[in-house]
């Protein structure tokens, strides 16, 4: 039986056919266009599975379901998305309005669970019962896998570990409150301290880097800075990886997964950003003498969401 | 069948017989004398479990399993007790130790996860499916039941979200870290606090009801003053609020229970506590118009570790 998975993001939309294994046989992509009545972006994702379908050389009948990682909270039971900031949806019945295009069982989640999921079928935490995925983008998102299974809370709105606050009165966050942990550990975070370093230290590499325009710093110019030794960006590399850190600790504290999984634009600075986090955290673990999660970056990069979703569908 | 609960403490060690439904139909105690080798305290286990069934007016034939908690991080599959500061223990072989002297099977976990898990069957949170207990004592313990069943982590090191880093570079903790959620949300805390308020506010309250020593200021005294009104005492008790309700959002951010139960010394503060605690997380949750965790407090006291225990067995 083979199964499609459906990435459903704020820009586009990618889906594809996948084998019980998470190899992917089709995939394909339209345009979201959110601003549309969410029943013509869920026509769209169902005219995109009958063509990913076509594309394998297969037919409806050889599909088992469909699955949806959704950029938002999921009520995987009611196949309810009560919220969606991102395509700004509200209560949309998605399962039923897909269903009511394609008869298969659709299921949806979180698309940081979804990632988390493929990652822990297909990729890095293969074979762990229980893993947590960290993405470091534009904020910083979860998703928690426990026995085997993707976990997404009583209410759908757990995993939002990027608003775990991890300073009390700190650093004010898009959310209202205040020392969230993505104010530390996303991509924003280490353009924002970037910005202020090269304020202070003018003869930085990261100003030469951004042509002398601070507003064209990203995570990577300042990275790469710090890979290369310039003071000014590794002590931002370095004050970024803490708060990363003290984040992670507060994961492994609370639910000692079996690893931790980095993901998003962050995780590509690598070995560079690994070595120097399980170095950092060392100091900071509760059981010094005992064991405790694993921290990898992931492996399958764009393809997760569609992997992971297909999965879904699969249990 | 019947099931012998088992709360191993610092000081004492108590023991009963407990129902399927969680009623205890005898128990006793015996004091822990923990400087003694590990192997005189497990004898003495398995001396009082033969003597609650005996009052039970039972037979070693009736009795399914012995659940035990213990003070420590557990490792539920293997059976030994990889470390328990609180009783000096490191590497004990705990399950096989006991059966050496008890045929039945043996379950041990960790103690606030099995009070949690006690509630969650025959108590406040009785029916649901995943819970956090939060102990707020001289620390701050936690247990974590997720689909019913304790969730200990992978390396039997979850669930201490006492040492959640609530504030980056805050009040010094026990463990070495700095900030942790059990500096803001322990007795401990309020008592710390209140000092530091009288040093203040002489005119306090607190001062009067400590007969003028700050040194016997304790939770309670500061709770008191608080319900009567006293400012001093009002304001050292908000701010408590306050770090108790940050942590718990955490909690709700990442595991999203369908209940937070709080016990330990400080729940006795009752209604008070728990009105001000909803009103102040209320402003913090990230989904404000989503269902979230309900917060009550526990309601087996303290027999909920002998219950808890004995359920473990049944499992």
């Amino acid at each position: 039986m083979m199964y499609i998975g459906v990435d459903l993001g704020g820009t586009g939309i990618k889906a594809g056919v996948v084998t019980e294994q998470g190899e992917i046989l089709s995939k394909g992509s339209t345009p979201t266009m959110k601003e549309r009545p969410y029943q013509e972006v869920i026509a769209d994702i169902a005219s995109l599975c009958r063509s990913v379908v076509k594309d394998a050389g297969l037919t409806m009948e050889d599909i088992g379901a469909i699955g949806v990682g959704v950029p938002g909270v999921c009520d995987p039971r009611t196949g309810v998305i009560p919220m969606c900031t991102n395509l700004g949806w509200h209560g949309v019945p998605f399962v039923a309005e897909l269903r009511s295009h394609i008869d298969l069982p659709v299921i949806v989640d979180n698309d940081a669970t979804v990632a988390g999921f493929a990652e822990s079928i297909a990729g890095v935490s293969a074979g762990t019962h229980s893993s947590v995925f960290v993405t470091l983008g534009t904020g910083v998102g979860g998703g928690i896998i426990i026995n085997g299974r993707p976990y997404s809370g009583a209410h759908g709105v757990g995993s939002e570990i990027g608003h775990m606050i991890l300073k009390m009165d700190g650093e004010l966050c898009s959310c209202g409150n205040r020392g969230c942990f993505e104010r530390y550990a996303s991509a924003t975070a280490i353009i924002r301290e970037g910005r202020k370093a090269v304020a202070e230290h003018p003869e930085s590499m990261i100003m030469k880097r951004c042509g002398g325009n601070p507003e064209r710093i990203n995570a990577k110019t300042v990275i790469d800075c710090a890979k290369e030794g310039d003071p000014t960006a590794k002590a931002v590399f370095d004050e970024y990886v803490r708060g990363l850190a003290l984040g992670i600790i507060n994961l492994i504290n609370a639910i000692d997964p079996e690893v931790i999984v980095l993901g998003g634009g962050v995780s590509n600075a690598g070995d560079f950003l690994l070595d120097a986090l399980r170095e950092t955290m060392k100091p900071y673990i509760f059981f010094k003498t005992l064991p405790y999660a694993r921290i990898e970056l992931a492996r399958l990069g764009a393809d997760a969401g569609i992997i992971g979703a297909a999965l879904l569908g699969k249990q």
